[in-house]
């Protein structure tokens, strides 16, 4: 059965938990992580009223009507530094010399800038006038103690780091991250450093998907080369059920004698989600269900596991994650070139792109989906008109950034 | 001396070097990096005349004008799987059956996929003619022995990665990543986990480059905390020049007493680059170099260090990388919702906003630059039109995604 692309993304969501395991971990290790708690926050930030800026914590309305001509004088009472405390009160008529982050003495309602005025040390003449409440930053004015400032589920990148350091957090508990395994197949594929025999290649598939993996911020927690041999898989499958949260193979898909991985779901007695999609590059990308363990069995071809991997794997692995930031991010972008299509074409296809300011280009090379070369240099996979104009350039498209 | 972005970037990568220090790493530990060293390919990839398909290889000729009612039919002389090859040369009258990635025996000109013949195995049935060349992939049709295939220079993702696995390397010379020291500041700044004493605020300055520097693929080699302490903080940067490659600090920017960064450039006899930047927030960004080593001094106020640190900082990590991929990317968007500004700015203002299909939201909450917590769920910076129109919805931006 072929399926749409947006139905195979259905059917293995729908397959897939969320991770619901979590572990506790020093702020500084939960960068990456989601967050599976909310986190409140134990003081006001920021926990005292602050000088937004260098120079005079005063009471607003006695600088009312002062002018560099018609200076207002008032008596410097002490100076308070950020990371200080200045522990009087100001009156009527005093003021505190204050630094950036202080805090504002009681009594005060203002800050004067420091430019505004002579700077006296123990007498200062104010230039200008300042409003109560004028650069004057409240306790509590960024967040406020008890609110809820982090919501369980938020994705710990490094703005919400940052949040968590300024409320004093040391300690988050998160969700771990899914275990996934990828497993290649193929009796030609043999690893970098083995001398190519004859009919051999050398792998890419498992290269670019633990790469990309690990860029996704998911490193693969085990890596196999299995030669075509369905019984082997299938232990191999069983062996990871129950320890793996999402299995990806590459290879062994098509209808040849020695793909095996439609049978490697039955020797199993999986549930097939689907057998191929109406994709190009990666049609005969197949899925099933083991022991409530996805498997992802991408093509062989270079080009068509990658594809699949982007659009299907990552939507299965922001899933597991809770983070939908794994998902590709689609844009739309003008075409700024072209590429002779065949006609009558009516799988949807996808080309290795470029985005840059003006619109998105195809890229050079080889696009067949057993090259692999094009991608060097792709950032996007760019989805191409179904019914193509005579002339491609300048037409709008969905653009996927990988 | 305020100088515009543009020039504050231009000043800070005239007075950058790219680093030029190489390591040779093996493969798996090449991502992320810079290859030092033209990849040439040892093998044609493929390395032979492949088959892309399960089917029979053929001489296109012998099927000229075959079809269901009047097939050709051709004697089976063996079988070739991926992996394997076959000796024995194809003839007229004959085939060979060959599986998807299998070497096209010798004599063969065409593949003729499986579903178009009966699937026979003495005799084969071909209902369907195929033309010489058809479905025949050539060796070297990706990439040819000798070439270059990957350049020097070429940041290595996971792409990358795929390309230089599928070619057999097993090692390579990449560029070392910079050294990047961050220094926070401020008496009034403790790290988490220290009881909170009247004054004092908890850090995020520290933590969000540490964890924006992880993000990029960069992680400090060094990070400490300094008192505003003139003296200290030039003795700090004195050691680590030679050793670091790029000192971020935060705080002490300003016009206050305590503001000691500019003290600290007198004092090591540094070049200043520039003292102001003509931005919202964090317009006080200094910069100077001293022993050939840049010091990017950041503002104290939270979102002042982080607007600054990816307009600015990332910018000279690009330029030390030789990778143009850690700048901000900029795209245009249109602006989906409003904030009140203040009339009469001058400096170019940038907010946090974050990115969906159809434009640019404004991130909710306190906008200011000592807030952080607007720091949750914001991915981009949004340029601010300098001259506002009444309504900024609908306005077209300027958007640079972090």
């Amino acid at each position: 059965m072929t399926v749409e692309i947006e139905e195979a993304v259905k059917l293995l969501c729908e397959n897939v938990d969320e991770i619901k395991r979590t572990v506790k971990a020093g702020l500084k290790d939960g960068l990456g992580y989601v967050l599976a708690e909310d986190i409140c926050a134990v003081y006001d930030q920021p926990p005292f009223n602050r000088s937004p800026l260098d120079g005079y914590a005063v009471i607003g309305e006695d600088t009312a009507g002062s002018s560099f001509e018609d200076p207002t004088v008032l008596k410097v009472m002490g100076k308070v530094y950020a990371g200080g405390y200045f522990d009087g009160t100001v009156t009527s008529g005093s003021a505190v010399r204050i630094m950036t982050g202080a805090p504002v003495p009681k009594g005060a309602n203002a800050v004067i800038k420091q430019e505004d005025t002579d700077s006296g040390e123990d007498f200062v003449k104010i230039y200008k006038s300042v409003s109560p409440w004028q650069n004057y930053c409240y306790a509590g004015e960024d967040y406020k103690k008890g609110e809820v400032i982090v919501k369980k589920g938020t994705y710990i990148n490094a703005g919400t780091m940052a949040v968590l350091s300024s409320a004093g957090i040391t300690e988050v508990t998160v969700y771990e991250k899914p275990r996934v395994a990828v497993i290649s197949t193929g009796d030609e594929v043999i690893p970098p450093g083995q001398p190519l025999m004859p009919g051999k290649i050398y792998d890419s598939n498992q290269t670019y998907i633990n790469s990309r993996l690990t860029e996704l911020g998911v490193p693969a927690f085990y890596l196999e080369h299995i030669e075509d041999n369905a019984e082997k898989m299938a232990k191999t499958i069983k062996k990871l059920s129950g320890r793996a949260d999402f299995i990806i193979t590459t290879g062994a898909v098509s209808v040849g004698e020695k793909d095996i991985m439609h049978k490697v779901a039955c020797l199993l007695g999986a549930k097939e989600l689907f057998q191929r999609v109406n994709i190009k590059p990666g049609s005969p990308t197949f899925a099933f269900v083991y022991d409530n363990t996805p498997v992802l069995a991408l093509s062989g071809n270079p080009y068509g596991a990658i594809a699949n991997f982007e659009i299907l794997g990552r939507e299965v692995l922001a899933k597991l994650c809770q983070n939908s930031g794994i998902k590709m991010r689609k844009v739309k972008a003008e075409l700024k070139n072209t590429l002779k299509m065949k006609e009558g074409k009516s799988a949807r296809r996808f080309l290795r792109g470029r985005m840059e300011e003006a619109g998105v280009y195809i890229n050079e090379g080889n696009h067949s989906s057993g090259a692999v070369s094009s991608m060097l240099g792709a950032d996007c996979l760019i989805e191409m008109p179904q019914k193509a104009p005579c002339d491609l350039s300048k037409v709008i498209v969905n653009v996927y950034e990988i």
